[in-house]
């Protein structure tokens, strides 16, 4: 550990460690909290890592606590990485009428442009930039081998994350994302509220308009819960599927009878998640 | 279910039904609230289960968010039911300090003789007849094929419910067990606030005296972290060894090196817990 990172808490957990760390961020402005898992390994040894980013109002105890990974990332020899979902602290602007799905708990993954937001809000910044520098000083990493997935808003987190970065994610897969958020109240909210009223400028940070903008990866892996409460008004795979398929992009979409939108849904399927990642990272 | 029972949150998980409900107890005389996980089964197939009594401070949330049962479970067909620690509400007595160590949620699985908590700390009666036949009467259950295990204060309730009802339990497991609580502080504070000060009595409800003084199971599984904080002065497992060695019941006490006394700790080895309850229920 450098002297950037505090840690807040290390357990041994499922034949690992599971770690949470806190730092001072430059490109939020704010402390931030983040947790990782690291399986044991042979000394000096680098793993492949998979990059966890969580839905509207969770910080990175959702998934430490309910996501069911670190039995498989033992398995199969993976880092995971759970980062908050946006800037926290007194001088942080919120949504103005405290709603859950804008300002503090919904930064979706991208750099704010708008005031007042722009001087916090810079989540893709942070999680494809600041985060991984940090990681890589202070865990057994291999940068060449990373992979990306996450929930909800942050399986839109991942989606266009590894879309607009695809030297930096060989892998990428997500649960119940929001497909298509220039299109959906969520989304519409979020894109306006940090990027402004172009609606061009929102392409750039939504799945299914970058894929049919050129965006490529080599493949994808979605599962979506078809008892999900969000699924026809904010997620929208069937959007994505037809920009993928268009595309010409192997999307593996699978939609799970009965499944809704909760961490019961995530946990259920994080170990194939895990294997998506694993096989495309060895 | 039937009218007794109101369902509180009903949601698909893990190929089952994770469900958790509320119902009015007249062994507590309070509201009492468990969460109950069913794997996928025949119709008409009555299935085995398994008791989860859960440590100090705690409720069914607990174990239902990070105890990582449920993929194991289903695997092995097993139901898989957690009640709280203690009755709750407003005229339940607590303790005077307030401490989390004796009162609401440390019922400590006895029934309280003294004043004023016999009127409401009846978790032995709770946990051993009125819940099972409320389960009975609702679920698919197999109650010739009932298996208990718990965590710490619920530890020592599985081991004392086993050994003091063993034609109930078939199968007995524990993790970080109170394994002599008449001669830690824990225990001595619990035992003596709910029975009074004659201490042959609490031998009883003290899993090593129990078999001192002759009650017998066919075998029992505990983990322990041997990085547990409370492992010398709270648990004591070698207490509970030597009076299995000298009673001849096979202990498999497994110490676990770096783990702690947390949910990481449960969670790693719950698999292996239910498993052992698997091949006896069979």
């Amino acid at each position: 550990m450098d002297s950037l990172l505090e840690t807040v808490s290390s357990n041994r957990a499922s034949g690992g460690t599971q770690g949470v760390y806190r730092h001072a961020s430059a490109a939020t402005g704010t402390p931030m909290v983040f947790s990782v898992f690291v399986p044991d390994h042979a000394p000096g040894t680098k793993l492949p890592l998979v990059w966890y980013l969580s839905g509207l109002t969770c910080t990175h105890v959702n998934v430490t606590d309910k996501g069911e990974f670190r039995r498989a990332c033992a398995e199969l020899g993976l880092i995971f990485i759970a980062p908050d979902t946006s800037p926290r602290g007194e001088g942080v602007p919120d949504d103005a009428a405290g709603a859950y799905d804008f300002g503090l708990g919904a930064g979706f993954y991208v750099d704010a442009t708008e005031a007042p937001f722009a001087a916090n809000y810079r989540m893709e910044t942070y999680v494809t930039q600041e985060l991984p520098a940090l990681i890589v000083a202070n865990f057994p990493v291999d940068t060449a081998r990373q992979g990306i997935t996450g929930h909800s808003m942050g399986g839109h987190g991942a989606l266009t994350l590894a879309l607009r970065h695809p030297g930096q994610y060989r892998s990428v897969s997500a649960f119940s994302p929001i497909a298509a958020p220039g299109q959906v109240p969520w989304g519409e909210k979020a894109l306006g509220g940090y990027l402004g009223g172009d609606r061009e400028l929102w392409r750039h940070h939504d799945a299914t308009a970058l894929i049919e903008d050129g965006a490529r990866v080599a493949d994808i892996l979605v599962d979506q819960g078809d008892a999900d409460q969000f699924l026809a008004e904010q997620l929208r795979p069937e959007l994505l599927a037809a920009a993928c398929a268009a595309a010409g992009i192997p999307l593996t979409l699978r939609m799970q009878p009965g499944y809704d939108h909760s961490y019961y849904f995530i946990s259920t399927f994080m170990a194939d998640h895990l294997a998506w990642h694993a096989a495309r990272l060895s």
